[in-house]
């Protein structure tokens, strides 16, 4: 599966963004970067000793790593001695110099435009790249660039998070259902066993969560950010809750009720279509799994608030989130063209939300090693179905939907990102579990 | 062992600060209200209308508690209608109005002289008057306290670190002896059975961090203030790994060595009277088991430093410590007396050692309860011993340590304090466990 992808063959150049059938790739607007891959590709010109000279710097840079660079002409050279785990063909020399110039943003457009191509292992060209930069000289200049006060402030623009949202999640469930599990969760899953199937450990996940928030019958749980309901289903059917589940997704919403119809569940579960903000009424448990993301460091302070007002004096809480190790953001192209908003906070960003309130955090489990997992389940299934894909999407698309979950695994491997889960009650609660036994024994 | 100590028969006003026999009570110098224990109590004066009103006003400020206050002329107000967990004994006047002006500080030494005294239960009482302090309106009037910048800078005053510890853990290591269990751990046990004994949670807490940074034979490994030597030794006899122990308390470095050497150990553990800033070496794991609390927060980053240097690129760590669900300071009185430059830090705080360095939190426990059930095995061994304890010490000491130990119980029983037990990696270690199972598997 990490030798995905043999796309030498495809035409260069050729490719623009347009609408092929389905829905239309709807890449935001993003200034002048943003007509990237639509631009013209220049004429295929000679290869000048500067060229070259370029590439060998570049491949000392990532420290000479088993990556070959193939230019414009043909041209091969080779990044060390031993065989190389990909080949990666730029096919025009302005390619070749927006990369250079700003390859976090750059590298992803043209790869999606076709302009630059991969041969062999995406995910491991993606895993040198990562390594390389986290130990390059260069690390200065991506902090000097992290520390920006225009990043600063691409985390906290929250006005448009119905757009954001809509962006990502209303591509289209029928896009979505190509790659992943039964219970349509687009979060990570939990594997106990490493060898389990994705609708195991998705399944073993939603266990997992609710667990931690020590469920039993009776109770009411409030989900912030419910996606298609699976994990509302899932708590609903065994674990015999009344669930409230938040989203501002519509299509997801539209999908979530009809299974819960379908199944039996719509007595015990209300899907709302409306911000986590609006969320009313007190709760046993609080659950939010992969929402985090979206909401923006401004808003943390508020979600504690929100937390704070729904809960019982015995409440328990868990937030299930992409994070990072210190504070920084998300990949700019991921950003740009994937996950418009989104921001991956440090533990002690997430503090923001439990430490005004004084919730008391009982426990933090870091599940990266099971992202990287999860996302390899997920490029597996899309290039199974990558000609249905292809059916409902330009090629651009398929190839940034290619990039984006082959760059996510590289992420968690080589530790870019973090996968928390935070569980907490509040100060005075005396009901918390005496140890985490109750997660690892296997229930009858 | 809730209801230990009835000293309603303690002559109250007559016990002065001075030494019995043993070691002296090495209470440091506290500027102005240092001296309020030695002070002279008020002649034996009349109770006023105004005591009576003053009486009343406290306990409503309590939520009007089952607690009766008998004032130094015997009159005695009851708190609610409920038979009393505690009667509060207020033998003067003026330790009267000393409470009520600064109760954080000065009950603790009025406690310890014996001007106000407590029949009953100490640790319902210290409970009672916690959850108050949180939910009163006189928070307003802690928080502005605490953030006032005299406060801010307690935590960092560090210049007399060798000091501080010398007050705390040289006092005796006969008077530890006396209630801490067989391998002197003075940090918080591991209670996997709430009934277990605390010689068994002591070791299955040691089981529990060596565990968690997954102890190998041959792994070496550096411990940052090893207290009497209990966790290096219980690593090396049953991890077959090297272990190298840094602590600046002599009395303790000294018992330490004498324990190894009769125990068969001292090939495998060398015992270093120094200052963590100086360990030297790579090792296989870093922990740190109750020294954080001493550390200070101006020197979170020094300590990242020191492990970053010390792990090799596979390296584990774990740090446990008294903790807090967001920043504050240690009990005024508690730091004054018992535990000088100690403070108890938030998640948030801790992160200022993992985040600049870019380590992997991989997992947070809290164990609170485990702490609250720590203490009362402490509490009981202590009372148990008292005639020993009073052999060695005055009764200022007797009461004063009785008083610690019953509002440290209080402390982790109302959410006041935490118990984090934080493990984390290198971010690029991909040898980090998959699950953590394996913390919850008896062993053969």
């Amino acid at each position: 599966m990490r030798d995905s992808g043999t796309h030498s063959q495809d035409p260069p150049g050729e490719q623009v963004m347009k609408k092929i059938k389905g829905a239309p790739l709807r890449f935001p607007a993003a200034g002048g970067n943003g007509a990237i891959a639509a631009e013209k590709p220049a004429a295929t010109s000679h290869v000048m000793a500067l060229d070259r000279a370029l590439v060998r710097r570049l491949l000392h840079t990532l420290d000479n790593p088993p990556i070959n660079v193939i230019l414009w002409n043909g041209e091969e050279q080779t990044g060390s001695q031993s065989a190389p785990v990909a080949r990666v063909w730029i096919r025009d020399r302005k390619a070749f110099f927006k990369v250079l110039t700003r390859p976090d943003l750059h590298f992803g457009d043209l790869y999606s435009a076709g302009r630059i191509a991969v041969e062999g292992s995406l995910v491991q060209l993606m895993e040198i790249i990562n390594r390389a930069s986290r130990n390059s000289a260069h690390i200065g200049i991506i902090k000097k660039y992290l520390a920006h006060p225009l990043n600063r402030s691409r985390a906290s623009a929250q006005g448009s998070s119905r757009d954001n949202i809509h962006h990502h999640y209303d591509l289209s469930n029928n896009f979505y259902k190509l790659w992943l599990d039964k219970e349509m969760q687009y979060t990570c899953a939990y594997f106990p066993d490493p060898d389990m199937t994705l609708e195991a450990a998705q399944l073993a996940k939603m266990d997992h969560v609710c667990r931690k928030v020590q469920l039993k019958p009776g109770d009411t749980v409030v989900e912030a950010g419910c996606g298609w309901g699976g994990l509302a289903r899932h708590m609903a059917r065994h674990f015999g809750v009344k669930v409230k589940a938040y989203n501002i997704s519509h299509e997801q919403i539209v999908y979530a009720r009809e299974r819960a119809n379908t199944e039996g569940l719509a007595d015990r579960i209300e899907y709302i279509e409306d911000d986590y903000r609006n969320i009313t009424g007190k709760y046993d448990a609080f659950v939010s799994v992969g929402m985090l993301e979206h909401v923006g460091l401004a808003h943390y302070g508020e979600l504690g608030e929100v937390i704070h007002r729904s809960l019982t004096d015995v409440g328990r809480g868990l937030i299930h989130t992409i994070g990072r190790n210190r504070p920084g953001f998300m990949n700019a192209w991921t950003e740009r063209r994937i996950f418009p908003g989104a921001h991956p906070p440090s533990l002690r960003e997430m503090m923001d939300i439990f430490e005004p309130r004084e919730f008391s955090v009982l426990d933090v489990e870091n599940l990266r090693p099971h992202y990287a997992k999860t996302l390899e389940h997920w490029l597996e299934r899309y290039e199974q179905h990558v000609d249905q894909v292809s059916s409902m999407f330009d090629q651009d698309f398929v190839r940034a939907w290619r990039l984006y979950l082959s760059a996510s695994i590289a992420a968690f491997t080589t530790g870019s990102l973090q996968l928390f889960q935070i569980t907490f009650a509040r100060p005075l609660d005396t009901s918390v579990p005496w140890t985490r036994a109750h997660l690892y024994t296997d229930r009858g």
